[in-house]
């Protein structure tokens, strides 16, 4: 068996773990999963030695369109404000079409991330690496004044959260809407810096 | 039985419930209650009928603290945006104190918060009430150009989201620090208004 073979196997396996979710509901077991895709528990353990490697296969599939999205947008020649509107925006479009289609699969999918969050942890890391990569063009253009790179990810990241962690689209979906995600995005361009704005005083600061 | 002594025995039993859920990391069930507190099972349902009037009363314990720095703020002479700072970063200190100190108990309220909504919402409706007048009062002085105080509310309100959400706290609060929610309203401060920046685009206008 080639490589190309192991990973069409399991990706093909991972695609039947997915329906079973979307069907069932549930977290399907081992033995589900197997009858299901008409192998033996042994080849189907030899595929996956533990369910953290069968959701290592199933994120894959969560993730891969999440990324072409971002590859799609960094690649694409919008002005730099657009770029990160879009970055966050079509991803969000994507997950709340997940969600509305069937929030007891979205529900389970957001529970399975949770518990094996080492798997969903290194897509996020990807989604900052890209992040970082709008932040500097940003600030090519005079965006962000200032702002250490990571400082400025980070302000971002927690300013858009809303619209990108999932656990939260289930309680506050129905405030959410691309047109609020913009006037966000407009917000950082417009005012996002190192500047002290003196919102958080002097509380703490001795004369000399 | 006057008013006040129903009352007073109410926020008696809620703080026997409150420190049982802290002992012993769960919910207290009715038996447990009533044996801590001393009084018939038959005493507790005259007092609470079921298990959202007990949480009612326990929410009112977890609120009080927070509604009174909200009103301490409102009734301060502060600049505006030192007061939208301190709204918020009151609050996120008192309850990331609440975590640090026993995250079990912590994750058990928020449970109990997501379970009997009705009583939480009530205290959000409050701080959005509270957030308005602020608003308000920012627009007097020039901020936040433009904008309905509803749309202002739920832009802000998204913004702070890491701050202000109990639930993502446990997830988050490695990534959280006073100074960052200060860049952040800062940030609002700085470029928050009806203006559009032009992130979103044109797609979807028509040539006429």
């Amino acid at each position: 068996m080639t490589a190309d073979d192991r990973q069409g196997e399991r990706m093909r396996l991972a695609r039947v773990a997915w329906d079973l979710i979307a069907r069932t509901g549930g977290e399907p077991s081992a033995e589900m999963l197997a009858h299901e895709a008409g192998i033996s528990r042994h080849r189907l353990q030899a595929v996956f030695p533990d369910e953290s490697d069968l959701f290592e296969a199933v994120a894959e599939i969560w993730f891969a369109p999440l990324n072409a999205m971002m590859e799609e947008v960094l690649a694409s020649d919008l002005p730099v404000n657009r770029k990160l509107y879009e970055f966050f925006a079509r991803r969000f479009v994507h997950v709340r079409d997940l969600f509305r289609a069937d929030p007891v699969f979205y529900r389970t999918m957001c529970d399975l991330g949770t518990r094996h969050f080492e798997h969903a942890r290194t897509n996020i890391d990807l989604a900052d690496h890209y992040l970082c990569e709008l932040i500097a063009e940003a600030q090519d253009a005079g965006h962000f004044a200032g702002l250490e790179i990571d400082r400025a990810l980070t302000l971002i990241n927690q300013m858009v959260a809303c619209y990108t962690v999932p656990d939260l689209l289930p309680l506050i979906e129905h405030r959410l809407s691309e047109d609020k995600l913009a006037a966000i995005v407009d917000t950082m361009f417009a005012g996002l810096s190192a500047r002290d704005g003196g919102s958080q005083g002097v509380k703490g600061l001795r004369a000399a």
